[in-house]
């Protein structure tokens, strides 16, 4: 930036676009290995969340690549830079007041840290979509990762590049051994306990053990 | 791109996620000089529709350079890569069901056509703030135009590089000849005109003439 740039505080404070919502915005940053179920898994939270009326968006690595960045490739440097523009339009929607769903790869600890940084203590919540990668290449829904042993895919997370399991994740869900379902309702779960969801809301997707008598 | 990227249909359609916000997602795109007034035209705009209870954002040149755009300057490259990454995260805060404000000076024609293109017949909504050099020059809130003719900022529109008005906008404020409140009461009663705003809702923005008896 070489020209003289302010920051014009804008009329309608965060706060106040939240309320108007009724809700307390979020992003929730799923992360996984390809196939592990992370974009099936964010707009199966989302469609519950939309359910009981709350106001919400998903961004996903393929959706996002045919628009905002269509420009970028799979190269460290373009993937780092992919992450970095996806942290920043959720930034701007949880400004708005949305509750944000965002399913990429993600593979690197400093990149994923680079996007909590954006948000205040308790807006970002990390799911680890976690299925080993044996079970991961097994679905290989898009076969990409056949695409990738037999050399035509470079850097591909689990094969030639590595994956960073998050060290403390706000979630983890077990992408193997549970449905999507479940898994849904694990994260519904996690959003009523960290007190972004009200609990009467959520009576439906709570194991029984949580709910009124 | 070089990877099998597809397109995963959301689960919640666009129009449920409207619907839900009770209004008919649009984007406001504010375009004109360097000190025509399209931020304090825009957050004015803003703060009428959050006080009806529309859910809005305003995505503004200066603050987005913060953010999603920090990496770009001001040549000629970068300002319509600028242009076209606003334009996409636009189209999906309108996905995302809310009515969007964007102030850029968007001096070509081509880039606004570009943005326009990611929207439906009816979405888009071009508002020229619509002030002449001198007045703009006058003002020079923020002392670029200065700068520019001094020779410290190169590129700057107005100055030695054109600004090319929109041949048909769907609005026009007279940005010297009209008080920003004045001008923000024309925008309003251009979305109720076009159905964006129910009437019931804007008795208060609209001129006498167009009020129920």
């Amino acid at each position: 930036m070489d020209r003289d740039v302010r920051w014009h505080p804008p009329r309608v404070s965060r706060s106040a676009r939240a309320d108007l919502m009724r809700q307390k915005p979020c992003l929730l940053w799923y992360t996984g290995l390809s196939g592990a179920g992370k974009s099936t898994l964010a707009n199966l939270v989302d469609e519950r969340l939309y359910s009981i009326g709350r106001c919400t968006y998903v961004l996903d690595g393929d959706n996002v690549r045919h628009g905002l960045c269509k420009d970028l490739g799979f190269t460290e440097a373009d993937r780092v830079e992919n992450i970095r523009r996806v942290g920043e339009v959720a930034r701007l929607m949880v400004d708005a007041g949305l509750i944000v769903g965002a399913a990429f790869i993600s593979p690197f600890r400093a990149d994923r840290r680079m996007v909590r940084a954006l948000f205040d203590p308790g807006e970002f919540i990390e799911v680890h979509v976690d299925a080993p990668l044996a079970v991961a290449e097994a679905r290989d829904p898009k076969g990409l990762y056949k695409r990738a042993r037999s050399g035509d895919l470079k850097n591909f997370t689990g094969i030639d590049s590595p994956y960073e399991p998050p060290e403390d994740p706000e979630r983890r869900v077990d992408a193997a051994g549970t449905t999507p379902e479940a898994a849904a309702d694990q994260v519904i779960e996690s959003l009523w306990r960290r007190g972004i969801l009200p609990p009467a809301h959520v009576h439906w997707t709570v194991p029984d053990a949580y709910r009124d008598p």
